[in-house]
C-alpha cells in the first residue's frame, strides 16, 4: 500500500490508515461520514511536511490538508485516493515578542490558544469568530478568514507578517519576517493566503498582534429604513475615530428568531423595528469611552438618526448581546434542512438586494425559513435558508436566487468562507473569465501536476 | 520606425518620439538626462493600453511604464529599445461613492488630487508622503508605497479594494469591486501591487477611503535610550486606542541638522537628547483629544517614561513639526554626493543596529555625513549618507555596511521604495533562493517574453 512509503520518514504513530482512519477521522466538521483516504499523516515539523510532499510529488499522490475542519464550503472533502495531512501536531507557539508585537506559530495552533497566549502578554490577536475553539491558524490563513472585527482590524491577510509554506515538490518557501514593511520584490506569501490549500501547505506564520483594548462597549439599535443604517455607520465611525470595531445588522425576522429561544438570548429591544444593529467599540479608557459611547447614542436619538437604543451596562450584558448574534444554531436548529450563504456586495445596495431576495425566496416551493444578518460595515451578509428537502433542484433554485443579481452590482459569492466545492459552479458570477484564466495559470505554475487539494475552487 | 505601428490605434498627439522625446521627457525625477526610448505613448483609456500591449507583444517590444517618476530606485530607467507608456492622460477620477467610502480612479491620477477630491466629501485617502504632488496612484500601487501614516492606516496594499490591469498580451484583468471582503478564489490583484510594472500595467483602481479625522495632535519627545522609545510607543498606542497615526524617530545628529537650517525648522526641543520622536494622533473630538494627548504626555514625564516633550498648540505648530521631518533636502543639500537607504528591521533591533552602522560608516573613507531617521513604529529606518565621490567602490562599501547585517535579524533592504535597478544586487540578502525561484516562475507565467520593465528587480 502507498502509505508504507511514509514509513521511512515518519514514526508509525504519525501514520493513520485502515480501520483507525475510518473510526477516528472525519471528512468535515460535525459530520459522521468517516474519512476516505489512502492515509492520514500527522507531521510535527516543517521538514516532515517537506519530506511527505517530496514522496507525494514523486508518486503523484494527491494531498488534502486538514486543519480544524471548520470550513463551510466542502474544501476538506476527500474522495479516497488522497493522502491527508493533518496539522494537529504542528501545534506549537514558538515565540511571543512583545516589542515587535508578533507571535510565531506553527500552522496547527488553534485560534483560541492564540487568543489566550496573546492575552497573557496584554496583547490581542483580533481575529475572532464562532469556530475559534477548533479552527487552526493554517486553515484560517488558507481561507483568509474574516469574522466580527474586520472593520477595525482587517481580515487575516492584514494580520499576517510572515509565512512559511511547503510547495508541492517539497520546497520550503520561508518568508518568516517580523517586519511590517517589506517591498523587496513580490510578496509571495499573498498567494498562500486564501487559496484553500491549492497552492502550498502553510507550516508557520508570524502574526501581527495589537495592543489589548481595556474598554468595550456595545449596544443594540433599532431602525426602520436601511439608509439610516448606513448613515449611522458613518456617524459612529467618524465620531469614534478608530474605536468602532463591530457593526452587525440583523433583519427583523432573524432578530425575532434569534431572541425567542431562551432567556439567555432574550431581546434587548422590542420587536418594533425593521432592522437591528449590534455595534461594538474597543478603547482604552473605560469611563471616558462609556460616557462617549452613551452620549453619541443619546445625540443620535435626539437627532432622529436612530429610533431606539439599548446599551450594555456590564460585561454580562455584552456577552448576552453577542450571544444573540453568534449563536446561529438558534436559527438552524429549527430547520429541517439548511442552506447558508456568505455574500459580499457594496454597502449602498444591501437594503434593496436583501429585501428582493426575501421576496423571491418566499416564492420558491420548499423554502421554509429565510434569515438574513451580517457584517454590514464590511458589505458581508449571511443568509440562512431552511428548506423541506435536499433535492438538488431546490438547492440550485435557492443558489440562483441569492447569487444571480450579484454580478450586476459588483458583489461576490463568497465574502469570507471561500469557494471549496460548494461554490465552484458560481465562481464565474463574480470573477471574470480573464481572472479565472490567470488563476489557473498560477495554479499550473505552482502545482503543475495538480496534486494539491484537487477538485477544489475550479 | 517601430513607433509607426501605433499610428493606427492612437492619435498622433499621443505618440512622442525623436526630438520632442529628448527635449521634453526624462528618465527619472529631477534629472536632466533626456529620455531614451523608441517612443513615448500617452493612452487615455484602458482599451488604448490594451491595444498598445497587443502590438508590443506581437512585435516583441519591451515596455516601461512611467507614472510620476518619483521612485527612488531607478525602476523607470530606460535603455533606448523600449516603448514607454506614460499614464499622464489616464488622469480621471471616475467616481466618489460616499456610502461605500470608495474612490474609483484611472492610474494616472496624482496623489494630491486624490487627497483633494476625498476631502471635498469629508473623507480621507490616508496614504501620504513628500512626493504627493507628482506621484500617481498607478506608480504608488506598483511600488506599494507606505509613507507617514502606515501605523494607523496600512500601506497601499491595504487601501486598494479593486484593481484593473493590462497583461503583457493586452488581456484586461478587471478586479474592480468596491467590496471589502472577497474570498472567491485567488486574490490576483495582489500580484500587481508592489511588482514595479514587471507583471502588468495598472489602469484603474478602487481606493478605500476613511472618515476624515477632525482633530490632529502632535508632539516632539526626547529620549536618551532606545528601549524607552519602544516602551513609549507601546504606552501611547495602548492609551490612544486606534488614534496613534505617526511615530517617527530621529537620531540626534539628524535632528540637529534638520533643525538648524532656517527659522521655519527651528528646534522644538533643545539638543540635549539622543533620540527625538515626532508623534501624531488623529481623532474626532478636538478638545477632548487635545486634553487626552496632553495628559498622556504629562503622565509620561511624571512616570519617567520620557525626558522632555513639546506639544503642538496650533495647526501652524503641526506644520512646523512635520516640516522638520519631511524636508529631507535640509540633509541632502549640504552633501557633495548622497546615497540613501530604506531598510526594514524588527523594532527591538533598531537601536543597536543603527548605532553600529553609525560607527562603522564613520570609518569608511569618503563618507562625510551620516543621518538616520524613520518610521520606527513600522520598523522602517532611512539612512542618508553624504560622500565625497561617486566611486563605485565607495558606493558598494556603504551598501554592504548598511545591508550586510540585515539577513541575520530578518530585515529587508527595502521597506517601501522597492528594488528597481539600484537594489537588485542585494535582493538575495533578504529573500531566500526558494522565494526568488518562485518569483521568477511567476514572472515567467505572467510575462513569458520578458517584455515588462526588463532588467528591473531581478
Ligand atoms: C461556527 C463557525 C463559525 C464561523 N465563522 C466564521 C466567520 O465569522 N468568518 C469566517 O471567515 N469564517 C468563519 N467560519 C469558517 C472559517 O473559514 C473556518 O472556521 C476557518 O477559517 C477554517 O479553519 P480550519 O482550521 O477549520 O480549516 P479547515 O476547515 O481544516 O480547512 C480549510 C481549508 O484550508 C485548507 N488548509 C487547512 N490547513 C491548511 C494548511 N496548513 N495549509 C494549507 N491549506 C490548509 C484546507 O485544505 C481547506 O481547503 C466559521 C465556521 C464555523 C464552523
Ligand atoms: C520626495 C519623495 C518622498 C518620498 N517618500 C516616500 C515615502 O514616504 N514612502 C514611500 O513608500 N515612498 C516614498 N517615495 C517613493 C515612492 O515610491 C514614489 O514616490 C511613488 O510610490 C511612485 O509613484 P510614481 O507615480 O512616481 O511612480 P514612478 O516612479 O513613475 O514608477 C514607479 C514604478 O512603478 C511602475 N509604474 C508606474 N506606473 C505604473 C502603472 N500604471 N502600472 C504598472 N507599473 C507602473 C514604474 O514602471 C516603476 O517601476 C518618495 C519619493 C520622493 C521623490
Amino acid at each position: 500500500m502507498s502509505f508504507s512509503l511514509f514509513e521511512k520518514i515518519l514514526d508509525p504513530s504519525q501514520i493513520v490508515s485502515g480501520q483507525e482512519l475510518e473510526s477516528r477521522y472525519h471528512h468535515i466538521w460535525h459530520m459522521d461520514e468517516p474519512l476516505k483516504a489512502i492515509c492520514l499523516l500527522t507531521p510535527a515539523s516543517t521538514d516532515e511536511v517537506s519530506s511527505i510532499m517530496k514522496i507525494c510529488y514523486e508518486h503523484n499522490l494527491p494531498v488534502v490538508v486538514h486543519g480544524g475542519l471548520t470550513n463551510l464550503v466542502g474544501s476538506t472533502e476527500t474522495y479516497g485516493n488522497e493522502v491527508v495531512i493533518s496539522t494537529e501536531r504542528l501545534n506549537s507557539i514558538e515565540e511571543i515578542d512583545g516589542s515587535s508585537r508578533t507571535m510565531t506559530v506553527q500552522s496547527g495552533v488553534i485560534l483560541e490558544h492564540i487568543h489566550e497566549a496573546a492575552a497573557n502578554t496584554d496583547l490581542l490577536f483580533p481575529l475572532n469568530f464562532g469556530a475559534r475553539g477548533s479552527a487552526q491558524i493554517g486553515g484560517i490563513i488558507s481561507t483568509n478568514a474574516g469574522g466580527l472585527r474586520v472593520l477595525k482590524y482587517g481580515m487575516t491577510r492584514q494580520l499576517i507578517l510572515g509565512l512559511e509554506a511547503v510547495m508541492v515538490d517539497g520546497t520550503i518557501i520561508s518568508s518568516m519576517k517580523k517586519i511590517i514593511k517589506d517591498n523587496s520584490a513580490y510578496d509571495v506569501k499573498q498567494l498562500f493566503i486564501g487559496s484553500e490549500g491549492t497552492l502550498g501547505i502553510v507550516t508557520k506564520a508570524i502574526l501581527k498582534l495589537e495592543e489589548a483594548p481595556s474598554s468595550r462597549n456595545a449596544a443594540y439599535i433599532g431602525f426602520n429604513n436601511y439608509e439610516n443604517v448606513v448613515a449611522f455607520l458613518k456617524y459612529m465611525d467618524s465620531n469614534l475615530a478608530g474605536k468602532l470595531s463591530g457593526f452587525e445588522l440583523i433583519w427583523r425576522n432573524s432578530y425575532e428568531q434569534m431572541t425567542s429561544v431562551s432567556n439567555a438570548v432574550r431581546p434587548p429591544l422590542p420587536y418594533d423595528y425593521n432592522y437591528y444593529v449590534l455595534i461594538e467599540a474597543l478603547g482604552s479608557h473605560p469611563q471616558i469611552d462609556h460616557a462617549e459611547f452613551q452620549s453619541l447614542l443619546e445625540d443620535a436619538i435626539e437627532q432622529d438618526r436612530i429610533l431606539d437604543a439599548v446599551m450594555a451596562q456590564s460585561p454580562s450584558d455584552i456577552e448576552w448581546f453577542f450571544r444573540i448574534r453568534e449563536d446561529v444554531n438558534n436559527l438552524v436548529d429549527f430547520m429541517k434542512h439548511d442552506q447558508h450563504f456568505d455574500i459580499s456586495l457594496p454597502i449602498p445596495f444591501i437594503g434593496d438586494y436583501i429585501a428582493d431576495r426575501y421576496q423571491s425566496l418566499a416564492q420558491i416551493d420548499g423554502v421554509e425559513q429565510i434569515y438574513a444578518f451580517g457584517h454590514v460595515a464590511d458589505g458581508n451578509i449571511h443568509f440562512m435558508i431552511g428548506k423541506s428537502n435536499l433535492n438538488d433542484d431546490l438547492k440550485k433554485k435557492i443558489d440562483h436566487c441569492i447569487y444571480d443579481g450579484l454580478k450586476a452590482i459588483g458583489g461576490s459569492v463568497s465574502a469570507e468562507h471561500g469557494i471549496g466545492t460548494h461554490k465552484k459552479d458560481y465562481l464565474n458570477l463574480c470573477r471574470t473569465p480573464e481572472e479565472i484564466v490567470l488563476m489557473k495559470a498560477l495554479k499550473l505554475t505552482m502545482d503543475p501536476k495538480g496534486l494539491l487539494n484537487p477538485g477544489k475552487i475550479f
